[in-house]
């Protein structure tokens, strides 16, 4: 199996995408490596690594922009045709690779892929699906930023590739999915989540009401579906309050010599709970719905997240998610076209 | 000074309000407080306190009927017109008390109190002010849900408002405004979030742009803009991951006894972090723009957040908080008057 890398894309650049590489190519045998981007840049940072085991498995696609977090992704993809993101997802388009993986700017994988790779059949757009720590596992967050004003139509096909992923990668029969609201009562919320909230119960989904913020950690369903201007308020959320919770905690401890003694002994569970909530673990979200597997990691992808990435790549192309994905829309579309061809 | 109690209101009401007005009737000897509500049960929650030192500071107003939570709150005040809710804010409306706190259904007191109380000279919408804790302090995020579905221009008023009602009751002469947005760059968002970056950089504000929920716990602003519905998803995912963090610490420490020594001896540093993060040290949200002081409790509140809640209308009056607001809108107002009457 190949995955094309985005060896330029992220914080640490090409540093950490270069050893996750070649973390993910001792950890996983079947998986090859091409390193998309400054071929020199990326050479160097592998001659830091010793690879005498791996070399065979890896080659390299030299690109030779990179798109900056200030460009805007649309436009990225029209004039920056020879970035590493763009290049890496051409590899996919001309089946050089079953994969893209990248740490890069979420709006120009977002758009190279959409563009290039188009949507599956039935689906008109593309969702990121994040995986988010809650009591006893996790839930699929769907979704977290590729489409900021979706239709409900398209909230209902994020349900249902949110499903098809969380049931394959968990490996759950079931996939509850709940409409992120303001409120649990079916009448709560916009115009928008009313319409949401009637189109998934007519769904071939699991639908489950509306979850709320507040319970959503107990995990009261699998699969949250809601905008991406929304979903990825959520994330930033999330991410930004573990961390500050994490650095009052540590702050209050460091007071006193006795607190600090004892955050010593509990140290475990701390770096249990930090391990659990941290997005290394979890490293790597689909955009589910292009045509091809493109996995998004973290801008600040530590070697181990982009380890993970490269695994979540490798998954999705094993578990044939896409082939899922298309099997499941279908009963949708049946719907949508005996309602088009029945007689007025 | 007199306060409506809505002693109905809340998930432990009567119980929770009455015992609360006891610990502000002492804590406070300015305050007088009007118990609203069935008078038989607030008489029997009350002898269980002993209320000899502060019986001539607090009264009754019978109210027959109580807003449930599955009531739609614009129904409620029609329908129920002797609530608890409805009731106290009436008090407020003919001048019998100067502000009016409730714990109960947030839709019935944001409608009570705009039909009732209508809105503030120059405030087209009247929306919630939640402090939230961050390093170094709290910060205001308005609006954190009386308005799901607000104008640009409400916007601006609601960052106004903000701004006036976080010097006042901070005490600092600062208070800079973050839109809450997906990036940083003025270019971030949907449509709305443009519309409400560009009146906000020609408001009469410390407008410092797009703030992400990444950073916001660091305190980049003191005031967080946005519509109610993105308002009321971040304030619930805050208490919700705030409350299962905890939680998750609690159940990694029960693992191992050397652990729970550690946490025995750490044990001040969670607390102080509690204490931090916890609503009830802040209880008491104001639903600023409406002509009256009216503080919403957290439905889930103890007595002592609905003790903070009683403070903090008692802070709001004191500090003459709707003045300042309809002082600080007027350059807003002969801005728009001045372009209304120029020559076209």
């Amino acid at each position: 199996m190949k995955i094309a890398l985005d060896a330029m894309g992220g914080d640490h650049a090409p540093q950490n995408p270069v050893q996750g590489a070649v973390q993910a190519l001792r950890d996983f045998p079947d998986v090859e490596i091409i390193f998309v981007g400054d071929e020199t840049k990326i050479r160097a940072e592998l001659a830091k690594h010793s690879t005498t085991d791996i070399q065979s498995r890896y080659s390299f696609h030299h690109a030779s922009q990179v798109v900056d977090m200030t460009d805007s992704g649309l436009d990225s993809v029209r004039r920056k045709k020879d970035s590493s993101v763009s290049r890496a997802v051409d590899l996919v388009k001309n089946g050089e690779a079953d994969a893209v993986v990248s740490a890069g700017h979420t709006g120009a994988l977002v758009a190279a892929s959409t563009i290039k790779l188009r949507t599956l059949p039935g689906i008109d757009r593309a969702a990121l699906g994040v995986l988010i720590p809650a009591d006893g596992g996790v839930f699929l967050l769907i979704d977290g930023g590729a489409n900021i004003d979706p239709t409900p139509q398209h909230i209902v096909g994020f349900a249902v590739m949110g499903s098809v992923y969380y049931k394959a990668i968990v490996g759950t029969p079931d996939a509850r999915v709940g409409l992120l609201n303001i409120g649990t009562e079916p009448s709560k919320g916009t115009d928008f989540c009313l319409e949401c909230y009637k189109m998934l119960s007519e769904a071939p989904i699991q639908f489950a009401g509306n979850v709320e913020g507040h319970g959503i950690f107990k995990k009261p369903v699998e699969v949250v579906v809601c905008d991406g201007f929304t979903g990825n308020i959520f994330l930033k959320t999330v991410e930004g309050l573990a961390k500050s919770m994490v650095s009052w905690i540590k702050d209050e401890i460091s007071k006193n010599p006795i607190r600090m003694l004892g955050a010593l002994l509990s140290k475990g569970a701390f770096q249990a709970v930090k391990k659990r909530t941290s997005t290394d673990e979890y490293g790597g979200t689909p955009l589910l719905g292009v045509n091809g597997i493109c996995i998004k990691a973290h801008g600040n992808s530590s070697s181990l997240a982009l380890r993970n990435a490269i695994r979540a790549a490798r998954r999705a192309v094993e578990l044939q998610i896409n082939s899922r994905i298309v099997e499941a829309m279908k009963p949708l579309h049946e719907k949508l076209s005996s309602r088009h061809t029945s007689p007025v």
